[in-house]
């Protein structure tokens, strides 16, 4: 589904609730809401005044792919905002009652009308400022019968040495890319694991080793 | 945090929010909420008839980590249901504002007291039914100083030949463990991607390649 501005890039929305800032009213019995350390716990949570219920807010998975073909890989143009105009893996919040094979699947269908098979997880990316973890996979493009879908303006292939680095839409995206060139220099490709953290227009990736 | 029942073993819960299964009133506004597809969407959601808010519901994270101390494995015995008095490993819902590895470190400090350096991912098992990713690190304790926290009858070291297979919690737990201990038979340990779905009082386990 389309993504607010605030789940994409991070900034606090007005509209509240899918970025999780914002409670005023219980969604059970409509009471006010206060924060508060619930029993037992041990930070401040939405908690009804009313009847009591806590109301958590968690992190999100965003799964995607990236669709490659003949060593080409499938990029999205967006034709949403935030970043309109820019470049972008085919992904979206993985939904309830789906696994996350599934919803990169899902999202490349409905960004792409691409079909493809999933090669495996290539990247795991947390994103702690925006409440995110990202699950890209390698995946092959199982015909070029693809198009642009809603939320993009133009699909296309682009060679590893035709990527627009430039015109990258996310850093999830221009660091799993960055990844997947030197792979492919190398002829294996790995699982990496990290975490992505801005500070102003800079953004810094700390990588997990996983053996 | 504790989870309520129905977040551990998938039973929806008559208290509601924390399930995504409920939702009577809009958080934003207090109006009445509705069942509807959205415009631009495809699926069902949560829709407030007064503001038009959507409220969306998505999988969780649970992390958690496989402590090791010289081959042998940390294990907690439940001091809460569900599955009071079973074994297993320390892990819980991640947090808004933390990392995968921070919420699998932290979950093993509030549940065992144990202190751990984190190895690596070793398995990331898909629960669908119950809109769950569960994230386990293979970790090192740093020193043998463990207790029970709040949530634990008891936490003890397992040899791998002394593992209670019939005692374990969770079907996570069991398909980690056993994972384990046949990497461990012979001396490679690689990360393992996997969807765990129930039927009746069966799980099965299908397994998704990452090269």
């Amino acid at each position: 589904y389309m993504a607010s501005a605030c789940e994409v890039v991070g900034e606090p929305s007005d509209s509240g609730g899918r970025c999780g800032d914002q409670m005023k009213f219980c969604s059970l019995c409509g009471g006010d809401i206060v924060m508060k350390i619930p029993p037992g716990d041990n930070r401040e949570r939405f908690v009804c005044g009313q009847c009591s219920e806590v109301h958590y807010q968690n992190p999100k998975i965003v799964a995607g792919c990236i669709p490659e073909w003949e060593g080409r890989i499938l990029l999205c143009k967006r034709a949403i905002e935030p970043r309109h105009g820019w470049w972008t893996l085919p992904a979206g919040f993985m939904e309830n009652g789906e696994t996350a094979v599934e919803a990169a699947r899902r999202e490349t269908l409905e960004e792409a009308n691409a079909r493809v098979e999933i090669v495996g997880l290539y990247t795991l990316l947390n994103l702690p400022q925006i409440n995110q973890v990202y699950m890209l996979f390698r995946a092959s493009l199982q015909d070029l019968d693809f198009s642009p879908g809603e939320e993009s303006l133009e699909v296309a292939l682009f060679g590893r040495d035709a990527i627009p680095w430039d015109e990258l839409a996310f850093p999830t995206v221009s660091h799993t890319l960055r990844f997947l060139v030197s792979d492919a220099d190398q002829g294996v490709f790995k699982f990496r694991m990290g975490d992505i953290v801005r500070d102003g227009n800079q953004t810094t990736l700390t990588e997990h080793i996983t053996p």
